[in-house]
């Protein structure tokens, strides 16, 4: 019997950042090494990030990828941490091409003594929902197992440990004394839900603890949350890392053999106090998500700052404030945008919510920009509203020019799905923070978030009349939401249905709905799509966020048959 | 030994559109019939277009799709086709749910006295390039041989036949007579090298004519060119069908049994003369694509007309005059949007363009638009630039809002690549018709057009000047692409490299290129990924294409590990 101290390293990775990614995994391991741990896991490529998507077609990445494991190997042997296993994702070269061109493998690396002792390739290639696997690697074969210092250790790639066949039935069969999942698993507000009995039902089936190291960060359109745990054979969870940061936190695993079995290591000392991270909150889990989507994002591409438009309204004032959560106050830019259809009320909550968050504020009345167009065009009607929307974006894209600023932009997910927007108008941008939160849940988070700050002692940063009131586009005198769409309550439950579980008219007519009112909606969303594909891209916190995970022709037409 | 007419249905199918599909389905039918056939071969999932992507998981699609091909044999029948044998293609359930939910097959059927007789699903899924087909769809299994009055037929599934296991070797073990291939195969400019050697390999390991059916038309990004084909088995293409339209050709078989036998059928009576139609020019072929792209994407979603903004450059000329090509000058709308740095020779190339086209036109400058802007805002340099193609792209949507115009944008793929190019302002609108040409193939498009005018002795659409002048963006006095960008055969040569064949900076600098402009390039295009996701759909002509067939993350950080 031996017992050794593994680590479970939640990192968060840059796509691409070869000597970032193995700096972050050198100090990473230095500090699980002074703890005493002796097998240190970090996440699916964890060298590389993830997803690479059609990187993995580049065969110097492959090659450069495959040579910074061999490098990160090296290092660690030469720092003192040559005797430790340190567990790395990377993309690696396959050995034959398959037909279409993939050439590139899922790969799991364990170096030690300074160099890669072992390998493994990711069997089950995800390719739905948001995962292209199958068109970027090629499935690898066999398993492994390993014997880190009497403790027979199985390993697997994320989506192997989601299938009964293939590698889980064969390290079922070897009788393990741990199993270790590398991953890079991204959130979305179910995914516990499905996660955590998937550890329970495997760890029974493997009769041995599993270690499960997710990734955590932003990434585009995806934000992995972390909830690295370890869950043991009895159903018990011993260990979960909180979601959504960075974090390192140390295991004691029991072998059934000696430590100097197999890799030699050195036996853990001295007892771990227990580390189970307080489940979130549905709603704080959402609204971290987004922040570390948007602080990623900003962060990982170098911005110095965003700007958004302020105006009045809740979705911007929900967005400004996660801005504020992650980025700071100081580096977020809110621009006042006025028309002669902006309320006095408005524009008194643009102003009061920058003040609520301390960041930047500036008036911009587009008056003077708009008149010009309405004259020499002649505009009216529809295209009277959307030139007001077109001038800000101009003005925000010309801030964004003068202080490379990164544009948010405030769309909704239900705003989003119907189409209610001005393409190049409120569109703009580079980022949309909440592109995949619904209007109810918009209201929700806001209440949250201000709950929040006064449970703190802090000012609520979201003014209360911009969650109370009506939601207006403010674009012609009167205007509000509902003189074009059903009540939001209603149109985010009928979405729920048509977008996210891809329910048909008749099945949500059958649910309680309008039958005209449904099919308007769906109108509605399927005339949208050649908008939505020239949106920006957000944080993805649903099962069914639009963009890369619900792909469909902007050339359709729905008939029935010849009946 | 019998002898029995067959017909390729060279179709254009409207996603979605069972009902107009199957109508379309009929008439070939009714057609072909009359001139004698009894087989009539139609494309890849002719009744529910292709590609469906995720619309393959909706399903009350999947059950419609199979109720429109049984409500369509039936109709057949009571129009009295129902002697014939009709092949099509569709949307069918499968019999499981793969991990993942993908649940619908892709189908093909055989319809005859009024039901569907048999059926065979694809089991070669391509996932690579424009392909998702594993995302989508579950494998069929099992090949399907009919004899259809005499001719033991071997049917395939496009990418079946590329694939020398699974159902290419079976049904060589078969020894058929004939081998159907229903396809929806999309054109790019290399496609003809690869697909006539393919015919004729496999013609002559089926030892059989190979009868190979493809769409026509267009479908948002993708150009299906239809060069439907018989090869026979000592290397004859016997028929072959004009690309980029519709068409209807007749092929008589030969069968080793007798008409009676399996599926009886008249056999064919007279003598058809051969059809086979002449090899496209290279550039022929491409404009041709762009024309049916831009055709089918405004037509099938019901677009009355096209706008566009005309500066006096070749990029708006030659998107103007594929648009004329397309749909007729009557339906296509010139916008020139003159400022103060627009050279007198670039408005009197704009108007003559609109003169020689015989479109639309108007000019509508932009002082008046741009200034409050620039005043109010304080703008310089590149947001002084950029503030101008704002207004031009505003001016073009406002001209949408009021006329229901498609808006095409008129970039190169030269400057999509590297980002040159303003962001809600040049790159506004629904349909890019030249983003996949670089820009020396434009000029040689455009020269090509001009002188197939000649050659007809109609007007040159393309004014010379247009052709001849340096190239210029006209956002600041004097300036020319060539100030921020190398000269385009060199930038093409590099784009060519980097991203059509996936070379790396130092291959591409191997091939002769200078060290510093190849990075420089590389980075442009590296930079500009969230560009080109917020970027119209256009119709793809290359090997890879940006969009759908070039997929990576925007956040990358490219480094070369510890080193």
């Amino acid at each position: 019997m031996s017992r050794i101290r593994f680590a479970l390293a939640q990192l968060n990775a840059v796509i691409g950042d070869l000597a970032g990614n193995s700096e972050t995994i050198l100090t990473a391991v230095a500090e699980a090494y002074a703890r005493g741990s002796r097998v240190i896991v970090t996440p699916e490529m964890s060298i590389t990030g993830y997803p690479v998507d059609d990187l993995a077609g580049s065969v110097d990445f492959i090659v450069e990828s495959e040579r910074a494991v061999r490098d990160l190997a090296r290092v660690l042997n030469e720092r003192g941490f040559g005797d430790a296993v340190v567990i790395v994702g990377f993309l690696g070269d396959a050995e034959h091409v398959e037909f279409g061109g993939a050439r590139a493998r899922n790969g799991l690396a364990v170096l030690h003594g300074g160099a890669v002792i072992a390998d493994y390739a990711k069997r089950h290639l995800p390719t739905y929902s948001v995962f292209d696997e199958e068109r970027v690697f090629v499935p690898g074969s066999g398993s492994l197992v390993l014997n880190l210092g009497g403790v027979a250790t199985g390993f697997l790639i994320c989506e192997d440990l989601w299938r009964e066949d293939g590698p889980v039935a064969e390290l079922v069969a070897k009788k393990c004394d741990a199993i270790v999942v590398i991953n890079a698993s991204p959130f979305d507000s179910d995914k516990d839900d499905s996660r955590f009995p998937l550890l329970l039902e495997r760890a029974a089936q493997f009769g041995a603890p599993v270690v499960y190291v997710n990734a955590v960060g932003g990434q585009d359109d995806l934000v992995f949350d972390g909830d690295s745990a370890v869950v043991t054979a009895d159903g018990t969870t011993i260990l979960r890392a909180p979601r959504f940061e960075r974090a390192d936190i140390d295991i004691d695993i029991v072998g059934t053999g000696a430590s100097t079995d197999g890799i030699a290591l050195d036996e853990a000392t001295g007892t771990l106090a227990p580390s189970i991270a307080l489940d979130l909150d549905d709603r704080e889990a959402v609204w971290n998500a987004l922040v570390l989507g948007v602080r990623d994002y900003v962060d990982k591409n170098g911005f110095p700052s965003v700007t958004l438009g302020l105006s009045g309204g809740i979705d911007s004032a929900v967005c400004a404030a996660i801005a504020v959560d992650a980025i700071g106050a100081n580096r977020v830019f809110g621009v006042s945008m006025p028309s002669e259809f902006s309320s006095d009320g408005s524009q008194d909550d643009a102003a009061d919510l920058a003040t609520r968050l301390g960041c930047h504020y500036r008036v911009e009345p587009i008056a003077a920009l708009v008149a010009p167009f309405i004259e020499q065009l002649a505009l009216g009607g529809l295209a009277a509203e959307n030139i007001q929307a077109r001038a800000r974006g101009a003005i925000l894209m010309s801030l964004s020019n003068v202080h490379n600023h990164l544009v948010l932009t405030t769309g909704n997910k239900s705003e989003v799905a119907v189409g209610y927007c001005t393409m190049y108008g409120d569109t703009v941008g580079g980022y949309a923070p909440i592109k995949d939160v619904p209007k109810t849940l918009v209201w929700e988070l806001a209440r949250w978030r201000n709950a929040l700050a006064t449970s703190h002692g802090e000012t609520p940063p979201i003014p209360e009349s911009s969650i109370s009131k009506p939601p207006s586009a403010e674009l012609r005198p009167g205007q509000v939401d509902q003189d074009s769409l059903p009540p939001y309550d209603i149109l985010d439950a009928i979405l729920e249905r048509i977008v996210d579980r891809r329910l048909s008219v008749s099945e949500t007519v059958a649910d309680g709905f309008d039958r005209a009112t449904v099919e308007h909606v769906a109108a509605l969303v399927a005339r949208s799509e050649w908008k939505r594909r020239q949106g920006a891209i957000g944080p993805r916190i649903s099962r069914m966020a639009f963009g890369r995970e619900r792909r469909l022709p902007i050339t359709v037409r729905r008939t029935t048959g010849l009946g």
